[in-house]
């Protein structure tokens, strides 16, 4: 086994994404993970998931923060009762509701904070950009603007920077090389509404669900409705 | 009066240059007033001063948010009890125990997504950058990098933009500039330490006591100690 010698920081938010990103920093780093809850409905859930996946990675150091002045803020359906979790509908260009305004940045500079003070150099991040809802804070060019900004915000010496080794793939390609890489895949939730058998509708269901079936593999969490997306 | 049509929020820590930036901000715009709490010793008396400036200039929209994880993840005087706060040392290069790591990421962070809601096209905060204590996130080109980055991150009709008004004066001219547009000076809060009588030895104590006795004039708040920075 190789000695690490470097920390870095996981953002675990419990999903197949997450997971895989933690199997790809495990690989030269001593892990750190942190979990956000800003008041979205599956919050319980997503913890177990976040527990379950840094168990299975013998994490020593997890941070769990709440956030919950998100959901107060509100825009967002997956943090405002009165919205309804919409049905995915992959297809469309539009910005869904389920977008939480600027949620990746308020979880970035929670570890920002975190890496200047554990002095950990690296911060990684399982964004998707293509193969996803089309979130502004999900891009490639959003992560590049990021990490300017932490080298002008950050004590000189902190160096700390932002990873986002899977913004460039498909669900597809995410589920084979989760499989290939063994993330635990099967302790992870991605539902943005249920929080015991996934709904199987909601835009992380269908993208999850469209993943396992381009690449010709049978998700093995339960799910109240499967739909066809091949 | 002139009709304000546009939304700006204003980041008001209590202290004399947010209640500067108010009445900057107050001449265009109609202000919400965003305030953060994150475990800093005087969070009681800072919000005190947040809800008398908001009284005097009769803001309507006030957003309190609770970010005490900063208070966990600790690595500052200002949060860590442990940490003394350190006595001003003006001339120092080094930047302070007071700093808390990435503080103003975080707090932008919660006034963007605030923006995004509220449809608020200006974030002004009272950063000051020469005459401080050399936080690496009160420097102008921190929040050049901070702008591109939301342009990156946030929806493409949102356009929200941060103003820092008063990032290159001196103290002096905060408090020349205070009078001038009738802030309310008396009702601000800047010491790091106590909650009752400012310490008068503290980094920002010392700071706004050298700015009032640079411009000739009496501080109204009460001191336990107040040193010559002439």
């Amino acid at each position: 086994m190789k000695f690490k010698t470097e920390n870095a920081i996981v953002l675990v938010s419990g999903g197949m994404d997450s997971a895989l990103t933690a199997a790809l920093a495990n690989k030269n780093y001593t892990l750190s993970f942190l979990h956000v809850n800003y008041g979205q409905r599956t919050e319980k859930r997503e913890l177990i998931a976040f527990n379950d996946i840094a168990k299975y990675y013998n994490v020593k150091k997890k941070l769990v923060v709440n956030i919950n002045y998100l959901s107060h803020i509100g825009g967002s359906a997956l943090t405002d009762r009165k919205l309804k979790v919409e049905k995915a509908n992959l297809e469309s260009k539009k910005i869904p509701t389920s977008y939480v305004p600027f949620r990746n940045a308020n979880i970035l500079s929670i570890a920002v904070s975190w890496a200047e003070v554990i002095k950990a150099k690296r911060i990684f991040i399982g964004a998707v950009e293509e193969d996803s809802s089309g979130y502004p804070d999900c891009r490639k060019e959003f992560f590049d603007a990021y990490n300017k900004m932490i080298s002008k915000g950050t004590k000189p010496n902190s160096k700390i920077k932002i990873e986002t080794p899977i913004i460039n793939l498909l669900k597809k390609d995410i589920v084979l090389k989760s499989l290939k890489l063994k993330s635990p895949i099967h302790l992870t939730w991605s539902c943005y509404k249920e929080n015991k058998v996934a709904c199987g509708e909601c835009d992380s269901c269908g993208l999850r669900l469209r993943g396992f079936q381009k690449a010709g593999i049978n998700d093995v969490i339960p799910y109240k409705k499967i739909l066809n997306y091949n």
